[in-house]
């Protein structure tokens, strides 16, 4: 069980990584940008066409308001990019919102800014695949109709290679990233030189389609409402810009300025693709429904809507399919890298989290990656619930997404603030207070800019589904301030401890062999006991039956031992609590002695050998424990079936000895 | 959780039982009979019915067959008892069955035995409580059409009362068994009385239906076919009557005469109800059809067939409503108290072979009834598991059940030849010698009997249902086999390594304490650790975190311990593998050194904290057993919080201090 078990975490897995080689992996931008701007790029793919679908809830002619709600879309874009590359300048380590918010906001503020970021990578991972599932189902009729399953197998794929190692080489993310800004840059400039200098009609295989409002015409506060609703939509766009503040450290160096210039690329890129996009939707008439059945009353029978970047790429390439499905292709393959960056961040994150105790400490350190696959599983687990939950429909799960980003951005912008004023505070130099003076400009004007779309993603997505991440968030809030009240009670209460008590050496160590045989485990913890030389050493036996315990004290005098055997009588034939009155007895006798039990094991290699050995001492060992002043030993006796694992244990895996050859694992750091 | 679940099991359980206080606890003859022969008798409301019913098969002329049928039964029933009353002579210990078999024809026939009776255990709870479900039902129509859902709960309700504690009283197996037995002769009085005496008319309410042969007339062989399974089905009043060989240890003085008696008496008792019904039911024109449905044509709508008790009932007392009541409840009572008594038989049957080393050692010990209290839930879960998957119809039970008695029945009877040819084989007094000769004589015509009736049962069962039995009986025999093995490996394994090497005192004691950072557990773990006086004492660490490491580093150098301490490299940010090659590196250096591992550890009261804690400790540990000439040592820091399960160990169930309050629970069994 266990043997199978470690060969398929081993399969799924793969070889773990040397944290030493990981350190030197610095990305120059060419690579670094594809690394950290999959993310923000594949928000490309469907922000624009959530603006068309929640404009077309008020009919056809409210897609005119579409290029001027891209137009703020970029202003709010450029505003954050500009924002964040101070970020990036004053906080160099790699911390992103987190750090910025926790130095200058506070605790609560970071954990506020964390639970935000946990929801978001989950959210990530779902609304990516669900979008890329939509995509892919435009060229292949069979996916669309299965979005749910595609998209859960999706999930469990990506898991499984996140499981066997991540970030195994730059080029994985370059080639699907620049392929996909140059297929959209490309049909971009196609698409407008046909429309614009050529003149040519390229319409939209939706183009006819009549889109009917589904309450009617709507005027005034209604319209108004419905306009920033589809604004809010359209700023999933923003989704992902943050990531690069995570990243600084793998930059080369300068590495600040370096992740600043990747950063300004990156928005620069994101905001032509983004209107262009916008644009080639107009001139082809791409009609977008948000229920296609009841809104598109002209549509032929079984009229599936394609994803707008489709329907854009089929009409702009029209008699070169070709071009088709490169579009679709590596918009699909973009949305996946991105879902990817969710299974990167997110443990990266809890491994933070656990270094401030917010989180299982354990999770700190990688211990063969096992905490950080807790992690991954983890994130796969949720986004496939929310994946069947909403049905992989973007529409309805990108009204969950938006509100986590920008608590973020808000929080790390108003840090920012913070950041400067406390900086100002102490800096004489002027034209570095010039500098500083501009930056904290920059960031309050982003956080103007994010403040005020939070209110309206709030106002306008709270019953759409925002109230679902907000709930998420407070519940991880909620844990993870129990689970650091827990361990700061644990640090004062060994605080008050030590000032109470300071340690002396026990007066004398109290040794007791606990025997229910006179076996050779039995004969090694009396042997091992013996070389612990002891103060006292006695053998104990709990008598659950008189003809036993009348056989083993006859071997036992035989034997000559130099130990007293003692014989705890058991009225209800068990063993633990005998034994605990027993070590509570020699202790109260003895305050200051220190009780060690010694307890003879069998080590076994096979599961259920464990179930038919030790129970009765397991049981016994775990209740000792809870009695102050008292060690426990265990003596294990390895049983022939134990050797395979102990053998595998250090020599199977390999990649461990292979790793270690060239290196002595102990080095004395002390002189 | 683990508070709860104690408290649960407390309410549940009761308070554990003295062992001494159950030995002295010798039952009467006329206590014995009811504790011992509930599931015998019971046995009489079952058995009856079913040759009536399987006959039914062949239509009404076939009834005639059942009083025929009935006086074989008895013949097998007093054959038995008599050869019983040469087993409780022979094999007072209460053994029974599985004793006979394996001192008489070894392991194997033993191990059969025993399979055999844990499979009917299992059984005796699924048939008893699904007839008692069908005679209240008689009684109450709507448990009738509920009868699956009335039994699980009878057994769960079973279950529950047997974790309290069993046996608490003779009187309340008495009362219900004597208030049976007293019942039904009654109403076998009566009614011959009425029907014979006076020439009363007592129609039962079947009386006048007509039964349709299920294929037809049957004659020639399918009529000898379908008799025989009568007769086996009929056998099924024979289930129990071994239950008293089981319980000889619990008599008075003179321990296998009274047994002999009890046995006796319970035979004749069993044998005029069987008869008694038998008369009764052809008396009154019990109508009683395998499938009511198809073969009672002419019923009236809505005809729900009663058991034949109940029918029987209603005609002798009719104009007597309490009569028929009153028996079919002491039926349902007494049949519930058959099922009880498997759960008092299946766990001692299991801790015997526990002894034996065919279950899992700790089936042995009683340990706060941990082990009992498994045995009585598996019981009732196996129980209730053919209860749903046979729709609790006692007539497709009684199928599995009859051969699995009847194995054991053959086995011991075959033992008990051979028991007396060995004893006469020594034995010259001619007297005793005619008194052996005369005891082998009726065992041999008991296994001739038995015999002859498991080759009937094999035949006409095995397709409807027997084979279920023989296969849970082949599993269970391999599952023992297999136990057995192994602690036979283990004990080999020990045995040659004893005879390869005496034990030596290891030559010096190496000790490692592993510090992860320098806090009072640690210190304490170090002050532990020094006071066992070690040849070498080294503290460790492990390095997955430089940062930490070399602050670790600076306090250890600062506060001038006299340990040093090592810092072991982790390139991959583990824990385990490091500390394990370290370890296996000292053990090659030094091969007769024994190395000790002192690990600090954290303890909790609440399952969550748990998971907040110790993590990698508790993963190093199990890994550092597998490794040979290692201990490792266990140095618990208590938290708070776990005060209260120490407190809970010793002090909280109360039960055990007050019976120790007036005996000292340790006595020194040396001089």
């Amino acid at each position: 069980m266990s043997k199978f078990s470690t060969a398929a975490k081993r399969l799924l897995v793969g070889r773990p990584f040397r944290s030493d080689r990981l350190a030197h992996t610095l990305l120059p931008k060419r690579i670094a940008l594809p690394v950290f701007a999959s993310d923000a790029m594949s928000s490309v793919a469907y922000a624009p066409e959530e603006i068309f679908l929640m404009l077309s809830v008020a009919g056809l002619s409210a897609y005119a308001f579409a290029p001027w709600i891209g137009v703020v879309v970029v202003l709010v874009m450029l505003t954050v990019v500009a924002s964040y590359r101070q970020n990036v300048r004053a906080y160099p380590s790699g911390g992103g919102d987190y750090e910025v918010a926790t130095v200058n906001l506070g605790k609560q503020a970071g954990l506020t800014v964390a639970s935000a970021l946990l929801v978001d990578y989950v959210l990530t991972v779902a609304v990516s695949i669900a979008s890329a599932a939509a995509n892919i189902g435009s060229a292949i009729p069979f996916v669309a109709t299965h979005k749910v399953e595609f998209s859960v197998v999706a999930i469990i794929v990506l898991t499984a290679i996140n499981l066997r190692g991540i970030r195994e080489s730059g080029a994985a993310f370059a080639v699907p990233t620049y392929a996909f800004m140059a297929g959209i840059m490309l049909m971009i400039a196609f698409g407008l030189f046909r429309g614009l200098v050529l003149g040519d009609d390229m319409p939209a295989e939706s183009a006819n389609l009549q889109i009917n409002a589904e309450h009617g015409d709507l005027a005034g506060l209604a319209l108004v409402f419905l306009v920033l609703r589809a604004f809010s939509s359209g700023c999933a766009a923003l989704t992902g810009v943050e990531a690069i503040s995570n990243g600084v450290p793998a930059f080369r160096k300068p590495k600040s300025k370096n992740a600043a210039t990747t950063l300004l690329l990156m928005g620069v890129i994101a905001v032509v693709m983004l209107m262009g996009l916008i644009v080639l939707a107009q001139l082809t008439g791409v009609r977008i429904a948000e229920d296609p059945a009841t809104q598109l009353v002209n549509a032929p029978p079984g009229y599936e809507q394609k994803t707008m970047v489709a329907q854009v790429a089929e009409a702009v390439f029209s008699g070169f399919p070709a071009g088709f499905f490169f579009i679709t292709a590596v918009t699909a393959l973009i949305l996946v890298l991105a879902a990817n960056t969710a299974f990167n961040g997110f443990p990266v994150l809890g491994s933070i989290l656990a270094q401030d105790r917010y989180l299982p400490r354990q999770l700190h350190t990688r211990g063969d990656r096992l905490a950080f696959s807790n992690g991954i599983v983890g994130l796969a687990g949720f986004a496939v619930v929310l994946v069947i939950a909403f049905d992989a429909e973007v529409t309805r799960l990108i009204q969950l997404y938006i509100v986590g980003v920008f608590v973020s951005f808000t929080m790390s912008q108003t840090g920012m603030i913070r950041h400067w004023n406390r900086h100002l505070a102490t800096e004489t130099d002027p034209a570095e207070r010039r500098r500083m003076r501009r930056s904290q400009a920059i960031n309050a004007f982003g956080l103007a800019m994010t403040g005020s779309v939070l209110v309206v993603v709030l106002i306008t997505k709270f019953l759409l589904g925002a109230w679902i991440a907000i709930a998420a968030m407070a519940v991880i809030y909620l844990l993870m301030t129990g689970i650091r009240k827990h361990y700061d009670r644990v640090a004062d209460e060994l605080a008050r401890a030590e000032s109470e008590s300071s340690f002396v050496l026990p007066s004398r160590i109290h040794t007791i062999v606990l025997v229910s045989k006179l076996h050779l485990p039995t004969r090694r913890a009396l042997a091992y006991a013996r070389a612990t030389r002891p103060d006292v050493l006695e053998a104990i036996t709990v008598n659950v039956d008189d003809v036993d315990t009348k056989r083993l004290v006859a071997e036992w005098d035989k034997e000559n031992f130099s130990v007293p055997l003692k014989v705890v009588e058991s009225p209800y034939r068990e063993i633990t609590k005998p034994v605990l009155e027993y070590v509570r007895r020699v202790r109260s006798d003895n305050p200051r002695d220190v009780v060690t039990v010694f307890i003879p094991e069998y080590v076994v290699g096979r599961w259920w050998e464990q179930v038919l050995h030790n129970q009765s001492a397991l049981r016994l060992k775990g209740r000792l424990l809870f009695q102050p002043g008292v060690m426990v030993t265990s003596v294990p006796w390895q049983l022939e079936s134990s050797e395979k694992v102990a053998e595998r244990d250090l020599v199977a895996p390999g990649a461990i000895r292979r790793g270690l050859t060239g290196k002595d694992p102990m080095k004395d750091a002390r002189k």
